[in-house]
């Protein structure tokens, strides 16, 4: 049997410029809206918290933006990472599929984040800012930031979510082994936070709550600016490196996908791999591009496409999105970095448009394909890329199913290093599949009227 | 500035056969010793615990060994690894050195051990057999074998040091992700076990009590063999493919390295980069090659160069190595890898015989010297590992103070990520640096005077 095959590139190779989707969109990007004036926010709304080069690259129609040297040069300390024939997963499914994975964990965080943190802490040392702030859930994107800004000379402060902070303490300490001041969040650093615990001394923080203090933080300090790990079009931008590599390792195969898969949180690392391959699919190819979600947050299954904000507490402007509703706070999967209310607006306009499809699952099938991925290709997947893999394996059992041989690219966006505590919980029969959480969500839902424009 | 750089090689670039050194050595290599006859033992006496093609390797003095396609094909998921130019760390130091890093935490399993975890299991499968026993203190090596074991359709028992097992769940749970059995030690299962409990049932278990449950496991099952994760030459000869993709690269690189550093707990990490350079050093070449130790368990610092037994339960042959003595426990440092009494034979001559030479630190430097090459070159690196480290940095401070422009090679044997409680209590001042253990070591040497072929 040939065994599962590595194609790796050549450094000269990695993309010398971001795809940016924005130039090539059948249909046009409904704008971001000034919750208070109900108006399109300009450049100069976001200043406070991005520099001037992000905000322009937020709205740039431009289809290649140059990755500027300095960001390659670290882009290669991990780049071009390596796509995977994924033979031996192949012969344990019997399909006459072929599986290819592109594989993100090899970055030192751990995952894809590092794709656009090194872009961001780049242009903001250029903008002469001095610390960048932003929340983390369990840490993931914290500690692709903090190693960023280690590597340019910023500093970094991440508002940590308390509950994460006491009881998942391994990324905390990786990111201040990389330089990060890490604050459990909510805290008495600010507005936001003092006022949560006048109300709730023993609060447990949230997401939400921890993007209020990081964005007060920023907006507060003059030499201070705010970074976002995923949802905004410039974060989705700087992943298409992912995808870029992607192709050029596929052509080195020989070969094209019928269908390239994703798992969703808030769409970076499903955007970046399948971005350009959507360009394609624009040009006429037939390339389908499949979003993964989880039954406990089903966004673009469930959800509707209104405006709301991007975090829980109601302080950003309004964006464009398949949403539960801002207030939704989903169930505690162990697949952390899928709990997002909302989903990109990039991927929710294709989505809207039939562009793109999605499916949501259960952890539990999830934890099954990631144990059978890690039992024959060796790597064990974080559960959130795992979503990804289920997807895979599913569209290879259709094959089998059907006697047809197509070609099945998925990203394997990070490795499970910091999940086995959910691998206990599934092997022991331990893990809990939440139902969709309908009355949460209508609840969620009915607020969003009030704010439509 | 220029940034740090990686080498990679192309796949077909990786070793067609591993590098016996027994076919160069300029002394000759003690034999090993029954402990009841006080003779040198044949290949019949290892035939219990070891498939054949493993026994022969284990006294050959063939120079090359021919990698076997099977396993060539695993070790292409994630070889070759790659070799970096650390120049963002030569730049912190301000040295006129070249520091270069082979690094081998690119494996799934996240260490160097499973060049030969992957060989052994390879050739136990070919020999018939069904199941492989192993012991494991905190997962590295246990976790090695679980995967190797997975890939050739092998069924694994791990006996994990009891304490290991509940203090540090995380290893364990990626042994059972890949399929193998995981038994805290000491346990029921073995008469080894049974006697332990009986005297002390609470027994937190020790690697020495481990090795004597899985050895005896191996030996009174027909189908069930033993794998060892260090010390033996054909372990060492396994992991050259290190060096010898490191000499390849180092040549890309237009490069040679005037020293080679790498960390000792068994042997095995350091071996496999060095032995290929020390080829070279039989043959004239004056590159010198040093071995790292902790401070707490200084095998070759401060240890004899005596008979003594591999394990603490004085159950295996005879070996000739620098020993502290098999029962001498060493402190519980954070870099458990390297709490090892004795060290590899073929290493230990060397060492005598100054072809080799060795130097310990304390765990407070290693991990200053971790956390600044964490923040430099990204990767946050196992504490085993961070020993060749302190040594690297503190080669080049010299080459600084000299003003001369050296160039510096070391293996980084593994990624730090399930050591991250570790660096928790680096950065938080609590990390206690355990003084050289005179009295406990002078004890167990004194019992070694009696087993003196």
């Amino acid at each position: 049997m040939p065994d599962s095959v590595k194609y790796l590139l050549d450094e000269a190779r990695i993309p010398k410029a971001w795809y940016n989707i924005a130039a090539d969109l059948p249909v046009p990007l409904p704008p971001v809206i000034h919750p208070g004036t109900k108006r399109p926010i300009g450049p100069e709304d976001l200043a406070p918290l991005f520099p001037m080069d992000l905000i322009l690259q937020e709205v740039s129609t431009e289809r290649e933006i140059p990755i500027p040297d300095p960001v390659r040069d670290i882009y290669r300390l991990w780049r071009p990472t390596p796509l995977y024939r994924a033979r031996r997963l192949e012969q344990a499914l019997d399909t006459p599929a072929r599986i290819y994975y592109k594989y993100e964990g090899t970055s030192p965080a751990g995952s894809h984040k590092p794709n656009t943190a090194v872009a961001q802490a780049f242009y903001n040392k250029q903008a002469g800012v001095r610390r960048l702030t932003t929340e983390t859930g369990a840490g993931q994107w914290g500690s692709a930031l903090a190693m960023a800004c280690q590597f340019f000379g910023l500093e970094c402060t991440a508002y940590m979510v308390k509950v994460s902070f006491e009881q998942k303490p391994y990324r905390k300490v990786m990111m201040q082994t990389w330089g990060a001041e890490v604050i459990p969040s909510p805290s008495e650093r600010t507005r936001a936070g003092r006022d949560i615990l006048e109300r709730d001394p023993r609060s447990p923080g949230s997401l939400g709550i921890a993007i209020s203090e990081a964005v007060e933080d920023a907006a507060t300090h003059e030499d201070t600016k705010y970074s976002l790990g995923s949802v905004l079009n410039h974060v989705l931008m700087h992943q298409t490196v992912i995808g870029l590599e992607a192709k050029q390792q596929m052509e080195m195969a020989g070969d094209y996908p019928d269908v390239v898969i994703g798992s969703v949180g808030g769409g970076s690392n499903m955007s970046g791999l399948t971005f350009p391959f959507l360009r394609d699919k624009f040009n006429g190819n037939a390339v389908r591009v499949v979003a993964v979600e989880p039954e406990a947050c089903p966004t673009l299954t469930r959800g509707d496409y209104l405006y709301d904000f991007g975090d829980t507490a109601a302080t950003t402007p309004l964006l464009k999105m398949y949403t539960l509703g801002h207030s939704f706070i989903p169930p505690a999967i162990h697949a952390g970095g899928l709990r997002y209310h909302g989903d990109a607006p990039l991927l929710c306009l294709l989505y809207h448009h039939k562009y793109v499809e999605a499916v949501a699952y259960h952890q539990h099938p999830v934890f099954e394909a990631a144990v059978q991925f890690a039992r024959t290709e060796g790597i064990i997947p974080a559960p959130e890329a795992a979503h990804a893999i289920r997807k895979a394996v599913d569209e290879a059992l259709i094959c089998k199913r059907d006697g047809m041989s197509r070609t099945i690219l998925f990203n394997l966006s990070g490795h499970g290093h910091f999940d086995l505590g959910a691998y206990e919980a599934f092997l022991a029969g331990k893990l809990e599949d939440y139902a969709y959480p309908e009355e949460q969500v209508e609840r969620a839902m009915r607020e969003l009227a009030a704010i439509q424009p």
